[in-house]
């Protein structure tokens, strides 16, 4: 993957206010509140143009550091939709639910595990003092039924994690792929949580879209495999971000372990509200495939082609998303620089350039001079085919950089009086703002190389 | 867009019977029975490894093509979960129904418009002649509950349709992207119908995934971009496809019209059982706008920056999806050719080289040889970071072949003696089987030319 040069020190840049994102989001098109004519469904996003190439860009990136570039891991791509049964045996249906109290006084709702210790010990509403309700206990699955005559519908669930559908597939890509173990299955796709108190923004949604990586390998080989994922996986985080020292590991204390693990790591982002979890790392032993196997009837255990030993693998899976990801992202690369000239901030996105959503903005230096234009316009035709490109003729180049920047834009090509004469334009780069001239004939080699991930 | 050279004429080949599609889908590893082991659910299936690698590259070539191509297309993405009001704007909530009727007799269910005309008038059962009851309707809408409070619980459907999401963003879109009229959305997303009798392998799934362009014009430039997009989606799929005399488009009568449109096309394409639709190209006239201004109350009218005059855009809608896509082009491809030698038969799969799941498999000649095995490994590990590359070096190098055409692996490296003295390999074509010998420096280009559209 390539680097912008000399990526300026942003170690020093204070914490992004969330608003500020907010906005961007909104201004730019990156995201939009769903169904916001009608008044908006809480928890629930749609992704405007830009959000749409970032999350395309984001996926691609992901998908190609995992499945294409290892020879032991392949994809799949799962239903929204399953069998009822499978979420019986993952525990959802028993375990997956938030436990609500009410205040008898204000009325106000809360989840017993946002509370304050000590309003949990004196049962006391941390508004108002009032005296709070018995919790209630409320399971997050969406459900829906398949089938539309009354009594014959069947009750299921819209998938509560994406991960579930790799265990059911497993057997498959066996006998499909000629995958041997050790050996990994990849998936993103859509999961749904009916989140009580939904958060603003991205950070706790209804609707969301989650990545994963289940590692199928021998228990022998648990201990390695965990480990070679962790350090891959941070990494992989490590090399898309800026504030390098915002990404640390969080291991769960012997408490937050579920009863399989012996292991579990966070990797954890630190932002204006804290360090929060951008992906998990955990030892799920052979839990997954133990209780499929038990509850479907049908034998997942594993016989080892050489050795002819058989057992069910164990567990080694990465869980992160693209939401979370993309939110991360955009306030790791938000940066609002000091104009030197005393002017208005110079507000930046400086998002690694393979993930920007456009590549290269292509701008006759006036407009008033056709032949700029021209030029212009058949620079951009060309690249378009290549990179997500945009032609822009509208304001000042000032102007015009500006806009760009503030979309994390890398580089802008300028058609100028110059590129009339020597058939060379200038190649300005967003973080440093240094221009450099180029041949048009190089700039598509000149700009991929620094735009693909290669 | 490259071609493969001299493409062989398949007019000639024989329709392919759809259980040879299925038994490769699940051999190979393109398509499986969601929750098999589970059972399996009607109508819902999971993507395997090469499926998902092929569904990838029609969703990114779609969107290149629709997207980044066009200056006056830009793309969201929106969620699957919308408000209510949604589809009771739409229509769907009133009229996205199926009629049954049972057999009072042999207890069989039909749609009524699947039954044959004379069984409808005469109301007798087509299977044993026993009465039929008086027709139900049913709606295809599936639904699901956001909140987790009962009382405070709101019913909504996941989409039917993913278009709505395009006619909810609008008015954002045109407030964040500097779009004037004309110009268009596009969006790839999952819909979702709880279909009375889900067909076989992804004729009729009760979860899917859509393609749609909504393009907004002025009432007088209606016709002219209708016909634009119509002639453009049929060169798309023209474009992808050996069959081109299989490739027709179907007007609407006018007892199929929707009340607002005056026109509408159905791209079909042929197969054994007969022609379907693959996609349509609608008339949608001001329809959806109004729809939405009148049950949300928002005013979705536009105003030309230059005339100022006011008016509801119209809208030329084309919509197909993934899923057909998918089957149609393995049913386009799949060809079993009759070896010369008179062994059995090659099956190959002449899957465009720009969307086939691996683009390239490399393969040493012989595994005896372990400075072979090292060059095809060295090979393959540079390939892979550019495309999706295999390396096998497992069974003969016949077998080998085969086993790369029956998925559509448009090229095969062979690493041989010769490679050793000279360092070129054998490139092996798909569909002629020819064979030419190119430098190993100059692979990454001989390949990227002939397996990327650019």
């Amino acid at each position: 993957m390539t680097q912008t040069e000399n990526k300026p020190a942003t170690q020093e840049t204070p914490f992004v206010p969330i608003e500020k994102i907010v906005a961007l989001c909104k201004r730019r098109g990156f995201v939009y509140p769903n169904s916001e004519i009608y008044g908006g469904v809480s928890g629930i996003y749609d992704f405007g143009p830009l959000g749409v190439e970032l999350r395309n860009n984001i996926r691609r990136f992901w998908w190609w550091s995992m499945v294409q570039l290892h020879d032991n891991v392949v994809g799949i791509e799962g239903a929204i939709i399953t069998h009822p049964r499978v979420w019986e045996a993952s525990g959802h249906v028993e375990n997956f639910v938030d436990r609500l109290v009410d205040c008898k006084n204000c009325k106000r709702r809360f989840r017993i595990d946002h509370l304050p210790p000590e309003n949990v010990i004196s049962n006391r509403c941390p508004v108002c003092g009032g005296e709070l309700t018995e919790p209630r206990t409320f399971n997050l699955l969406m459900e829906t039924y398949l089938g539309v005559v009354e009594g014959e519908r069947m009750k299921t669930y819209l998938r509560g994690e994406a991960c579930q559908n790799i265990y059911l597939d497993y057997d498959n890509v066996l006998k499909s792929s000629r995958m041997q173990i050790p050996f990994g299955i990849c998936q993103i796709g859509k999961a749904f949580r009916n989140e009580v108190t939904p958060g603003n923004l991205l950070f706790r949604q209804r609707e969301f879209e989650q990545w994963d990586l289940q590692f199928f390998v021998h228990p022998s080989e648990m201990q390695q495999w965990f480990d070679y994922w962790k350090e891959k996986r941070f990494e992989w985080y490590r090399g898309i971000i800026n504030h390098k020292d915002r990404l640390h590991f969080r291991e769960h204390g012997p408490d937050e372990l579920a009863h399989y693990a012996k292991q579990a790591f966070d990797i954890e982002y630190q932002t204006i509200l804290g360090w929060q979890e951008w992906e998990g790392i955990h030892w799920r032993q052979d839990w997954d495939l133990s209780r499929h196997s038990e509850y479907s009837g049908q034998d997942l255990s594993y016989t080892d082609p050489i050795t002819k030993e058989k057992y069910i693998p164990w567990i080694v899976e990465t869980s992160g998303g693209v939401d979370r990801t993309f939110l991360n992202l955009l306030i790791d690369a938000y940066e609002e620089e000091p104009d030197p000239s005393g002017k208005e901030a110079r507000t930046v996105l400086r998002l690694h350039p393979t993930l920007a959503p456009v590549k290269v903005a292509v701008l006759p230096l006036q407009k008033n001079k056709e032949e700029l234009l021209t030029t212009a316009r058949s620079i951009h035709n060309k690249l378009k085919r290549l990179m997500v490109s945009q032609y822009d003729d509208v304001a000042n180049i000032g102007r015009r950089y500006r806009r760009q920047d503030e979309i994390g834009t890398p580089y802008c090509v300028t058609v100028d009086f110059q590129t009339l004469d020597d058939g060379t334009v200038t190649v300005r780069e967003r973080d440093h703002m240094t221009q450099v001239r180029v041949a048009i004939d190089e700039l598509p080699a000149y700009l991929l190389e620094r735009v693909t991930w290669h």
